[in-house]
């Protein structure tokens, strides 16, 4: 038996086969990040590192928003706080590092994320945006770097939009906080596809998701840790180590029944014993 | 009272409030980067470093060309200059080496650049468009990285030109030598914006400029130093001076004055004495 | 005299003037990258790297289809033998390897190289894409990293398809298999150009010729060469080797002929003894 997924105060979940649809349940704020919604992602992400029976997981905002940013009134509490104690930790300098924490955690989940966006993506809900595999939009959303504009900035978010839409475009975007539609973001990068509305958004996703779940799901998994080392190790080691993990996934229980399966030219199976998933 | 811009032979130089707009005046040579157009925009660039009263600074050329790229005759006369003695250091070199000082120097600027481009952009000329945060230009520019049709590299723009284009555009571009028209230098990211004539560029100018000014003075000039630290050191380091940038500059005046202005609705007022603009 | 070019069984080649077409030769397989394919493309670049008489090598497949990645009925049998023995080396290890030698040596090829692409370009497949300088399509070709579908992973061609993609576009391509067409191949910066169908492809690849055939050859090595360090070294190193660089290819009788021919307003002519051709 697998362990339940933890109630999360302010994430909807619903776990559908290996699919896990996360909705952040925030529509008053507009899914802003408060301290709670961010502890509840991390707390998730943790989890989810732990469940290699979940192939995929998509993440949306409650309500019509994807995610409106920072929670600019408890920040407000946290700027006016006193933090001149050094022997106290400095809540603001903590929710920060803590929302890194988020975008570190989500950019390196094993699963194959998607996320669908709708309306407001402004601020750190950028950054949700750019951490995960695959980001899908509807023309009206709206994004947009808006740091910036209220005397702050972009700091944990600026790697893995420079990752994301490259250093052009991360200058425009994070440099003027201007707001941008689905078409700009796709023309950037920072989504794959624009739907017309949320019925085609949706439909999207499950076309995706059924793509997903024709790939082996060890393969997946190794194929996504590999990628994202690329540009952080020299190439040689990334090539001497995706030789063996190529070798490792190819002789494993998956790996076998894909070439077979591809020469018999049938459609493969993966519903394979857990301890053949495990490669590399 | 702050210094006044020096004079510059070769640049018209017009500052209108936080906006200077830098016009490369030599129109007989489509602004080719001569010595003294290098000199002058370094010593231009050495000046903005010490002005945080200045938030925005446009580029352009005089006379409907952008800039020819390098000063071909002037050029010539140092190919022939003899640079056998070792103990005399060649001008040719040098003039190289000062070229690369200026990308790196406009790279760095804190205030935020746009490059508004028309007519010519070959070899040199397509370097200054790459170090700019927003180049927009008109479809009817041409742009060339034309260097290896007169025999000779295109070698300080190398590192540029695959930051702003990628590796893949960039081989193509200066592999061929090979002009292009506006809506190509968009669509591989080379500029940002394609406008029909000279005066929808100077309108989509302004615009630029009137986001780039609802923002936070010190908070965008953070922000462009954090970004182009991206690439260039681990994200462990980014992520936790990101951190600490964040909160100064949330506790900065300008971080408490948007902050409120955003909670009690109505637009921040970025009019801060000087003192406090200072951040990280 | 030139050594000829050896003898490829998998390989059709054509040299004409400066310019080689290798065409894969196994449209019965549609061009999978068997061993022998591999090794034929190996000791090709090899060769290649002796040839500065040749300025452009195109790279295309017999028969309609570019190459549908690895060969995996021959995989299957390296797969299924027994690699428990650690005196005896593995082949399927063996073959990955070398089908990353390939992929290194290609992408460093001191000629300019062309892909035209048409009908499938899977897996390995898209790693050939992915280390010319300039990929050209057919808009009906066909791509997918397709690896994970059956089990395996996208190992040795990671970097070089996130060098040629971005990590956006490769984490979507690779974590779906799902196969896309030539236009999308375009928007995602996978090839530079789509064309309607084949002659328009040719004659597409004819141009780009006439363009390269236009550039000098000792200068596009050198840029090409520098080009392939950027983001590997460090920025400074980057660029005080390029003044060096660009001043020797001043100097060269290339860079002569170019600047005095610019300055006559004639063209060029790169017809030179081969011992000016040396530069850096």
């Amino acid at each position: 038996m697998r362990p339940a997924l933890a109630h999360a105060e302010t994430l909807a979940l619903d776990l559908d086969g290996g699919v896990l649809k996360v909705t952040i349940d925030r529509p008053g704020t507009r899914n802003a990040l408060s301290v709670e919604v961010v502890e509840d992602l991390c707390a998730l992400a943790e989890h989810l590192a732990t469940r290699d029976d979940i192939q995929v997981v998509t993440l949306r905002g409650q309500g019509g928003s994807f995610c409106a940013g920072g929670d600019i009134g408890g920040f407000g509490a946290m700027v006016s706080a006193d933090a001149s104690d050094p022997g106290v930790s400095d809540p603001l300098l903590q929710s920060n590092q803590r929302y890194g924490d988020l975008l570190v955690r989500w950019n390196n989940l094993r699963q194959v994320t998607i996320a669908l966006i709708e309306g407001a993506a402004f601020g750190g809900g950028v950054g949700l945006a750019c951490v995960v595999d695959i980001a899908l939009a509807t023309r009206g959303a709206r994004f947009a770097i808006s740091e910036t504009r209220i005397g702050i900035v972009p700091a944990q978010i600026a790697p893995f939009l420079i990752d994301r839409v490259g250093a052009t475009a991360a200058r425009r975007a994070a440099l003027t906080g201007r707001p941008f539609g689905g078409d700009e973001a796709k023309a950037i990068g920072l989504v794959s596809e624009v739907y017309a509305d949320t019925t085609e958004l949706e439909a999207g996703c499950d076309a995706l998701i059924a793509d997903v779940m024709q790939c082996a799901p060890t393969a997946l998994a190794t194929t996504k840790a590999l990628l994202l080392r690329v540009g952080k190790e020299s190439i040689d080691r990334l090539m001497d180590d995706g030789a063996r993990l190529f070798v490792a996934a190819a002789r494993s229980a998956e790996g076998r029944e894909g070439v077979t399966a591809f020469l018999e030219k049938r459609a493969p199976s993966w519903n394979l014993p857990n301890d053949d998933k495990k490669v590399g």
